[in-house]
């Protein structure tokens, strides 16, 4: 179905909020199969959002509509679709017995205003906002439909899932099941070449490739009558996948390197602790963001002077003279020394050339990462290429997570 | 002058990337005192590009387009824009020159594509791309102007900066200055509330309030005729709202509160060590992203255990005990543990309950900020009433630096 995501709001024609809506949604629909044609960014002015509106509609059957529902006379949205649709609005009332809820809870009187947002056209179908005040709403006129939802991501998001989503999916007789996977190691490109053949033949199940740094999510979606045909060609396809470039497919289920190394420590019983130069605590501060962690996470080190790294660890000033501290053997010198200390069953280190700058023999991007997991050491030698300080750092950060991934198999 | 932004490329249909560029421009532009009413986004399609061309023009004056100038069949913009204002392409021979210097670079054949992108309207203003192959342009016919820049915001931006926007201003007869103030400790709501009557009687210099999660930024802009006129006029206006909320602005140059610190404490040479519990390392990382922090930044240790506390910063398990990790006791400890182990002339301290969850006594958002600066001793408590654990890290290593921040003085 032809469709057009329509996004309702002066302040992002001044750029003063980035639209991820438009985004989500575009990801959504495509995955529902809906074709979107249009991405169209209106102020909160009744003449313009109409006549956009009316111009949408002439080449798409579905228009769906972002901000504009709140209880002010800036907002517009809900009002001018149902002119556009040749509708009226009446008051709803299971929605304004949510307000007074909400007003309730809140111990706030309800004021003249609110009840604008309780007002709906008299063939709306409705949809409940979970996570705010102003309700959504679908509304057709022959083939066309104009669905209108809240602006705020968090809202718009659950009534996507809860309400909007399967009204679709119940409108095109179709499920869709999808995953995403992720990969470290490989990059986008040698990514989509490895399944280049899968991809160019692809009607259903589909594949698409997505880059950040660092990191390639894969997703693999099949839309088909029923959910269980719908996850089996799903999996059938991992399978295709996973004997092509399954050494760098980490999760399945779209989670990041750290939730996955974090889930399998905690699953398992595995205490770790860490130290590190160049990345100066990154690798500590994500470990401590996956919930739970405090039952194996022991400390972190963010060594940075010689001192630190002398103090600390035990690592000897000759080697660091002789070999600098941006070297393999201080790397080695680190971890062994943090396994001194607290006895953590795994013990993370990484020491090297941020940038920006370094040497021809070691220049920016030029960092060691060891790893010491009941007696075996492994220590991991990168060259990015790159003199941009932060991605190094993000980068070394991450094979750090892979690394201790690798080793706990 | 009415303005509509025009993005092209299928990849943001299918919401595979984030529109940026959006942003950026509809900023840009409004600063320098362009209506943007529309943002538009279409596909590789040449039918619907040259619809929305046309359309577009019939509201606004001045269309900017961004990507499509690539060299495969697919990128149509330039072709569009041509054949919308009635003009015809021609060899542009400085941009095939260019195109052949980089080339050469490259140690690569120009292929007949490549030379599509050298074509231009023969009306067309050329702006040459020092970031990427595609030159830009802007074509006028009467009152009307398309201006096609490349789409990867690198590219994009620096021909914005370098080109585009020289361009606009001439046309203006008038230059633009603007300082981004950052504040903390103060919310959005009540930072518009102090600025209200500067805000209200705004014609010029302009102020804009933008919010990012526990920051606040304030745009001070002026647009006069010469650079001396803006400048002043900002720099008054710059009093005015120092006057009112100058205890919470800590930049004028829209740094970060770490740029801050980190400048700071590197001119004056004073050096700092750091101990995190919750945010376990945020604070260290955060820090060391500042470049030549290496000369002052000894170590930061996150302890995360009972343990790791006691053995690293000498916290007695008495005090753990009686008033547990979470409490202001624990937090003075590790930050006189920290300075007596480095003797860093800084030591900052921090040890909270993030979240999920905590205790009637002490929820989630409970958290203690300590910082020794020569002998003198600061706890601050936090309580942020939020139960989001990332959140409420983040917030804590942004307020550790405001409490270095106002240490330093």
């Amino acid at each position: 179905m032809k469709t057009a995501l329509l996004s309702v709001g002066t302040e992002l024609l001044f750029g003063q909020i980035t639209n991820t809506n438009t985004v989500f949604l575009s990801q959504q629909l495509n995955l529902l199969g809906f074709d979107v044609l249009y991405h169209y960014t209106v102020g909160d002015n009744a003449g313009r959002l109409a006549e956009v509106m009316e111009r949408a509609l002439q080449d798409c059957d579905l228009i769906i509509t972002t901000g504009g529902l709140g209880p002010t006379e800036d907002d517009l949205t809900k009002e001018t679709a149902c002119q556009v649709l040749h509708d009226t609005l009446v008051m709803h009332e299971p929605s304004l017995e949510a307000l007074h809820e909400i007003a309730r809870k809140r111990g706030r009187a309800m004021t003249e205003n609110n009840l604008k947002q309780a007002m709906m056209p008299t063939r709306a179908v409705v949809f409940d906002n979970d996570a705010g005040s102003a309700p959504g709403m679908a509304l057709s006129e022959g083939e066309k439909t104009i669905i209108c939802m809240p602006g705020p991501p968090r809202e718009m998001k659950r009534m996507w899932e809860r309400r909007v989503k399967p009204y679709l999916e119940a409108r095109q007789n179709s499920v869709i099941y999808y995953k995403m996977l992720r990969f470290f190691g490989i990059g986008e490109s040698s990514l989509e070449t490895a399944l280049l053949d899968l991809i160019d033949n692809q009607t259903d199940p589909t594949l698409a490739t997505y880059a950040k740094e660092g990191e390639c999510t894969v997703r693999v979606a099949s839309k088909r009558t029923t959910l269980e045909e719908a996850s089996a060609a799903v999996e059938e396809m991992i399978t295709s996948v996973r004997e092509r470039v399954g050494e760098y497919l980490y999760s399945e289920n779209d989670e990041s390197l750290a939730e996955v190394v974090g889930r399998k420590l905690i699953d398992r019983g595995i205490t770790i602790s860490s130290c590190e130069s160049c990345t100066a605590g990154m690798f500590s501060a994500e470990l401590a963001g996956v919930p739970g962690i405090s039952a194996v996470f022991d400390r972190g080190i963010a060594t940075y002077t010689w001192k630190a790294k002398m103090e600390e660890l035990g690592v000897s000033l000759e080697t660091l003279e002789k070999y600098s501290a941006e070297s393999r053997q201080v790397c080695e010198e680190m971890v062994r020394g943090l396994f001194d200390k607290t006895g953590s069953r795994i013990c993370v280190s990484v020491t090297g050339v941020a940038g920006p700058g370094g040497t021809a023999d070691k220049p920016a991007g030029t960092i060691y990462i060891g790893c010491l997991f009941d007696g075996r050491l492994e220590i991991r030698e990168l060259r990015t290429g790159r003199d941009n300080r932060n991605w190094n750092r993000h980068y070394a950060m991450l094979h750090m997570f892979d690394l201790v991934n690798q080793m706990l198999g």
